[in-house]
């Protein structure tokens, strides 16, 4: 049995899970997944963007239930110490935690207007103005952090940070976002991660009835 | 000079503004308020729910900025161990991590259906239907806690948990919102935490040339 459980829903739609579940990753953590169904109204309701669920990404261990993406790289950068989860120096914590704080509770636009849909590719698709905004922070974060730390990940090696911003690296390839040429770069870094590569193929794999979920986004 | 400095905007409608200093106040911090000017367009979209800026709250200390609450939450916990922003108890911990993390990522609806107006009364409000389900799973989340942990504050003494609800227990009373008994003792316990007198008379001394802020809510 492994040391732990992590819950998800969906790997093709649910950016929440693939958070949690890179997270999971990067701390060297032994364990295993489980699924919630997609019928489930709440699972719905979180890929639909109308909820950021409490039910995924959700970690058990050790007798110990922790939900929510930033509570589970808290709790795993205190259970594995030596992983790369949270940088060591407290200036370049502090900063990977900011950045990530952003990610976790902002870019509304950016979210609903370009869901993540790891399966799909849309050829010069017109992006919603609202969403240009989050866009340019999104870059600018990431041009910041790549040249105050040098890459190849946003705070040199990969940690917190990465995992948060990963599904919105997928994102912007699915929907043909116009980039400058240094973030541009760092996600094509983000899509060769072994571990997004993982995720990646677990979301093509996935049966095609969800698809439904399309139209509704 | 303090020992640090935090950036804030509105004490009557800035809910970020509000944890960030409440966070400070906890962790018995030496620190400075910065106000920056409302009619910075930064800070107008950020009191308009149209972005949680990236400008307040923000911490700086040692030469090191920090911006986004939980990231200052962490940061804190980190500068003053023996503060209660964190509970020393690892499951304990980890629980108030999580509904922290909620109510950073969440409860879109209940942010824009309800902002903070500290300064305000609105008997009878009619609570627009979207956010009921944020309501209830507040009061859920407040319930269990208190009654896991025995109250009076989320996780019996104060921490990081009731910074971040804080200015929803005073939105439920601006906007008359109907709670069961337990949920509603919460809310007056929150009104007559220190902090939170002192910040409320903060609020109802600024000037009133910020009222025009509500019709466009």
């Amino acid at each position: 049995m492994a040391e732990a459980q992590l819950t998800i829903s969906n790997k093709n739609y649910s950016s929440w899970s693939l958070r949690g579940w890179l997270l999971c990753k990067l701390a060297g953590l032994d364990f295993e997944e489980v699924a919630v169904p997609i019928d489930d109204p709440s699972m719905r309701a979180e890929l639909l963007l109308l909820s950021p669920s409490f039910l995924v990404p959700c970690l058990s261990h050790n007798g110990i239930k922790v939900w929510d993406t930033l509570s589970i790289a808290e709790y795993l950068g205190e259970l594995k110490p030596n992983s790369p989860v949270l940088p060591k120096d407290v200036k370049k914590r502090a900063h990977c935690r900011s950045v990530a704080g952003e990610m976790h509770s902002g870019f509304y636009n950016l979210r609903s207007a370009l869901p993540m849909n790891l399966r799909a590719h849309y050829p010069g698709f017109k992006v919603f103005h609202g969403a240009q905004a989050d866009i340019d922070r999104v870059a600018a974060i990431w041009r910041e952090c790549l040249a105050a730390y040098g890459g190849p990940y946003l705070f040199g090696e990969l940690s917190l940070a990465d995992a948060m911003y990963a599904p919105v690296a997928t994102r912007f390839l699915t929907y043909d976002v116009k980039l400058d040429p240094v973030s541009a770069d760092y996600c094509r870094s983000i899509m060769v991660w072994p571990a997004m590569e993982e995720w990646i193929a677990g979301a093509k794999a996935e049966p095609e009835e969800f698809e439904e979920l399309d139209v509704e986004f």
